[in-house]
């Protein structure tokens, strides 16, 4: 399995969890501290810090702490290479939908010629 | 958590699995009997239709039995709908954009009044 396999399954598990996704979101209006990231969900800060890691963990997100306030921001890119396996899916589709016009053009073709 | 949110959670579990994204992307080419899409892993039987029934479970992929034939087709709809989420976040990020260059053109506008 590639890198780039395996950064696949490490993003999707990520992103398979609402509270994720929701600092995804939120990240997505600019860089924020763990606390104003925590401060909407009903959730310990030792879980919802585990939910940082995850996140952490795949890339998606980068933090720096200075003295005691760790600040996240959104990895624009590693997210954007989720979204291109979608596209990478739609265009295998779409160029089997060409091959079906291709031969149907063909056959339609073959029709008129007989 | 509504519908939607539920939805993803299981989508993207489902996507974070590499054998998993095979069958997808197997299955964009057209429908394919369950024999088909076990052919190119090295995996018994049993394990592999572990992986289409939890694909089968997200509404991804839905499959009809003929006797014995099991053929599997693609869920375009379901894949677009986490497809969306991406967008979503980038309009996000995009309208944050908007504002800043709203604010940098106000900002100017002030320094040549001044």
């Amino acid at each position: 399995m590639d890198n780039y396999e395996i950064g696949l399954d490490v993003v999707f598990h990520a992103l398979a969890d609402p509270t994720r996704r929701a600092v995804i979101q939120r990240l997505g209006r600019g860089p924020a501290t763990v606390s104003e990231l925590a401060e909407p969900f009903d959730m310990a800060l030792p879980s919802f810090m585990k939910h940082v890691r995850v996140l952490e963990g795949t890339g998606l997100i980068r933090s720096t702490k200075i003295g005691r306030i760790r600040t996240c921001t959104l990895e624009r890119e590693k997210l954007a290479a989720a979204e291109r396996w979608f596209a990478q899916q739609r265009a295998l589709w779409a160029s089997r939908y060409d091959n079906l016009d291709n031969l149907l053009e063909k056959l339609q073709g073959e029709s008129y010629e007989s």
